[in-house]
Formats: C-alpha cells, sequence, structure tokens
C-alpha cells in the first residue's frame, strides 16, 4: 500500500475520535454525509480518505461505527502500547510530561533524557531523569518506539541523532528548524512559530 | 486577494526563515530551485506559492533575497510587536511562557489568565496572573491579538468564547478536540495526539 498523505492520516485520526462519539450516542451505522458534516469536510472527502484503505462502506447503507472504528485504530497502530523517550528535561518535556492526554492515545512517556546534571538522577512521577548518553542502552532494551525532542533548537539536531544512530524511526520535533534524519526516519514537526504566524497573517488580511 | 491554504502560508514561514539563512550566507539573488531544495519542495511549489501573492522574480534572474524577505514579512505579518494573551496557567502554559522563540518571531505574551485563586495575584518574570473574568477589560484595553488556549478540554469552549466575545480574532488551540468559533476567527490547532498517530502509522507500516 502506498504511503498516505499527512494530511490524511490527520483526517484519519479525526474520524477515529468522532467515531467514538457516535458510539457513546449508540448510533450502529452513518452515513458518510452524518461523518462529514462533523468533521467539517464534504462526503466525498470522508469517502476518498477511506477508500484509500480499503472498502469500509456498503452502498446505502453507511459505515458500521464499531467496525469503522476497529479498522481506522488497526490503520493508525492504535489500541497497543507505544514506548516513548521524552529528550529535553525542561519546561515543555515537563508540560508534555503532565499532558495525560497521550496515555489515552496508547503512547506512553517511559524515559526522560537531559544533559544537565542537576536533573540527572532527580524524579518526575518516580521515573528517573537520565542523562543523553544513557539513550542507545535503553532503546536497545527495554525499547524505545517514539522519541520527543524537547531541547533547545541548537541541541536538537544532535539529540535526533542520537536517537536515529540508537534504531528510534519515529520523532516528534518541538524545536524550530528543520531537523534532516535518514528516510526510514518519520518526522513530524510542532512549529510553534509556524502557527502563530498563520495567525498573524489572517489579522492583516 | 483570496485566502492562502494553511499549507501555503506553512511554506512562506519557512521560505521566511530559509532566506534568513540566505541573507547571513550574504547571497543577493537566488534562483527559485536554490531555496526549493534547502525548503525540501520542488521549484514549481515554491513558484506557485509566491505567484499567488504577487510577482516577485525577474524571469532568469531569480529572486532579490532581501526584498523578497521583507515581502513575506510583509504578508505574515512579521516585523510587528502581536500582543498575546495565554488562557491558562499550568504547564503547558508556563512552557509556553518560557519559550523565548515567540518573542523573536514577534508574538508577546502580555497577559497571563486562570481560575485558580492559588495562581491569581502571583508572577511569572514580574507579569501578574490575572482573573480569566479580567479579560474582556484587558481585551478592551490596552488590547489583545490573539489568544493561546491551553487550558483542560472540557474549559476550551468556555475560555475560547470569552475569548470571541471580548472581540479576539485569532486562536491557538491547545487542548484536544475542536473549539467552534464564528467564521470571522482565525483558530489553529496544535493537536498532539493526531501529530503522535501519525508517527505510530507510520511505525506499524
Amino acid at each position: 500500500m502506498d504511503r498516505a498523505s499527512a494530511s490524511t492520516v490527520a483526517r484519519l485520526s479525526a474520524y477515529y475520535r468522532l467515531l467514538g462519539e457516535f458510539e457513546r450516542e449508540r448510533a450502529e451505522t452513518i452515513p458518510s454525509k452524518r461523518l462529514a458534516a462533523r468533521a467539517g469536510v464534504t462526503p466525498a472527502q470522508v469517502r476518498k480518505d477511506l477508500s484509500f484503505f480499503g472498502n469500509f462502506g456498503r452502498r446505502g447503507l453507511g459505515y458500521n461505527v464499531l467496525q469503522l472504528r476497529e479498522e481506522i485504530a488497526a490503520i493508525l497502530g492504535l489500541g497497543r502500547r507505544w514506548r516513548v523517550a521524552l529528550l529535553g528535561a525542561g519546561n515543555l518535556g515537563q508540560a508534555l510530561f503532565a499532558y495525560r492526554e497521550l496515555e489515552k492515545h496508547g503512547f506512553f512517556i517511559e524515559h526522560v533524557f537531559d544533559i544537565d546534571p542537576k536533573k540527572i538522577g532527580t524524579r518526575w512521577r518516580g521515573l528517573e531523569i537520565a542523562h543523553t548518553s544513557e539513550l542507545p542502552r535503553r532503546a536497545a532494551d527495554p525499547g524505545i518506539d517514539i522519541a520527543i525532542v524537547a531541547v533547545p533548537a541548537e541541541a536538537a539536531q544532535g539529540v535526533a541523532d542520537i536517537a536515529v544512530g540508537a534504531g528510534i524511526r519515529a520523532l516528534l520535533n518541538f524545536a524550530p528548524g528543520k531537523i534532516v534524519v535518514p528516510d526510514h526516519v518519520a518526522v513530524r514537526e510542532v512549529d510553534l512559530s509556524i502557527a502563530m504566524e498563520s495567525l498573524s497573517y489572517a489579522l492583516v488580511k
């Protein structure tokens, strides 16, 4: 199967959440237009996104809510426990660690790394902050699926290189600027300045 | 002028940063293909994005680095001081407040609001945390351009309504789930769960 675009995958995540709402409302089947209306997209978009991954609806009957939700979960790799390492124990790292929402979605921060001697050995909710040099050993055993880069911009490429060298294949980068990784590694960027500039663009128009 | 798509505006932000690099490297003019290569897009994409806003390059000569950078800054509303209010003084609010990068881009957090009596009246770097009920008065004078929603999911729509009611026309939402606003208000969402699910999707493939 070809790789879906980042925006298709993001819409799939949104459909997954909305199907959870329909489930709580005890809807058994829904037409694509109801899902589309709630997601704020066209019914054609919903059908196109889903048809990329398979054949989910029955003509005239719509989608089975429970079944479609399970199928999307399988596509997105939900319903398992992903092992996450936090690279950087500053304010942002602390906010991410405190953010319980990620665990609801199966993402568990099991390691926190930093290079500040004052932080290493201290504990966050029982989890000991380790030196970044420990990362390769921990990635080998017990294993790390995803690394969150929450260090200052000038340190981002360096810690990303350590993570990639340790075999980690997925990075979420909060540091401003691009990090360069080999093709087999997936990177998503959360760039707050770009989000803010998109708002200032809206205000000057 | 029509409204550019969110992805066009995000690429414009990226070009702006890269033009800053070219400036520091003392490049005077650059062909679209050099800008494209550094941005990781095709030259046709660069030309299409820029042509949406005007006629910047001269055939065969490429873009004047300084001039293009200034023109993009004007389009994005950069080079001014935007007044930002932070709604929510929890861990995430604290991380955003500590994040100096936003000020470099002209976004200054001038107000922090919360409803926790233990936080109200305390100071972050001299800035006093105010009760959310103060927001309308402050939005009227001295004025607030952009509000950052950094409260728990269940409180997000409520504070967004207060901000919109106070005349704020741009919101950056960190709370999971959509917030509903009138058409004249711009919202950008930073949804960490969706970013993480896009990574787990990459890992299961």
